[in-house]
């Protein structure tokens, strides 16, 4: 693996844009993963994201018992594999096989990085309070990572059934916002 | 207005990519703006958005005590007055005046749609237990307007610190997901 520890305050940047992203967690040695467009950042340090995981999901059940999780953040290049993790359950499937998916061991949680993804976050869960009513996890980022060569990500955002934005051109203005 | 209604069902392929959004409030009579990147959709339908507004911010107040708002949705075009609007505080500055933004009376709400934003989702707080530790209100679309001439909305998407993304080319996989 070629990447680089990435700092904590500055987490709130790859997950603000919006971008899908994978979910991988683990139970009982068997780890899995699933795409997830609802997330949105709670707090910049320690990064605090909430994320809706619907109970209908195999995922929503591991995470809610092993309370870890690594958020792993795709490109476009393995945009294909991201809609195959969508279209198929870890119920039956070991999706890492299917797809070629390449797992890479957390430093600080029970769950995989997934190698292909140029950035890695790894979650600990820490407010369950929203579970019941709206299927909605708080997790902390507890240790981050990222390919220092990917230097423009052209993450993937849903736009509904199948239709994804690519990300595009940046600009920076002269915005006081942090 | 050259908008059309849009099917609240839809709602979340609007929010799901990550767009930063400008949230119109009124208090008082008083009509007031924020950037907001800080957002989620929580349900389908009814859509339920959740959105983090910092106690520091003039709209927080104004949210809390109304349960009313617009979330408002611009492109590149109009990017320096979404800036603009991040740089100063509506406690001093009418915002709208400022940066020549719009105003048009909603139907639903007591809050202004911004008639330079391509989409505008009229919103009714339905949640504020999560507001004393996260400053979040899940918010309930009532009312969604687009503008149909509007094809590929070129939202902006934040990086931090004044980079934003802009949104790029879209494409089309053979997703199950909604």
């Amino acid at each position: 693996m070629k990447k680089r520890t990435f700092p904590l305050e500055k987490v709130y940047g790859l997950i603000e844009p919006g971008p899908v992203v994978l979910l991988s967690t683990s139970r009982n040695g068997r780890p899995n993963v699933m795409p997830m467009s609802w997330h949105m950042m709670m707090e910049f340090e320690p990064p605090l994201i909430g994320c809706i995981v619907s109970n209908r999901n195999y995922s929503f059940d591991s995470l809610k018992s092993s309370g870890q999780c690594v958020i792993n953040i795709p490109t476009i290049d393995i945009a294909d594999k991201v809609v195959g993790c969508g279209n198929t359950s870890g119920a039956t499937v070991d999706k890492f096989e299917k797809f070629a998916l390449t797992c890479q061991p957390a430093t600080q949680v029970d769950a995989p990085l997934i190698d292909e993804c140029y950035a890695n976050l790894e979650c600990r869960v820490v407010d369950t309070k929203m579970l019941a009513k709206y299927c909605m996890f708080v997790v902390e980022v507890v240790q981050a990572w990222i390919d220092p060569r990917v230097k423009k990500p052209q993450t993937i955002h849903h736009l509904g059934y199948g239709k994804f934005m690519i990300a595009g051109e940046t600009v920076k203005l002269k915005s006081k916002m942090r």
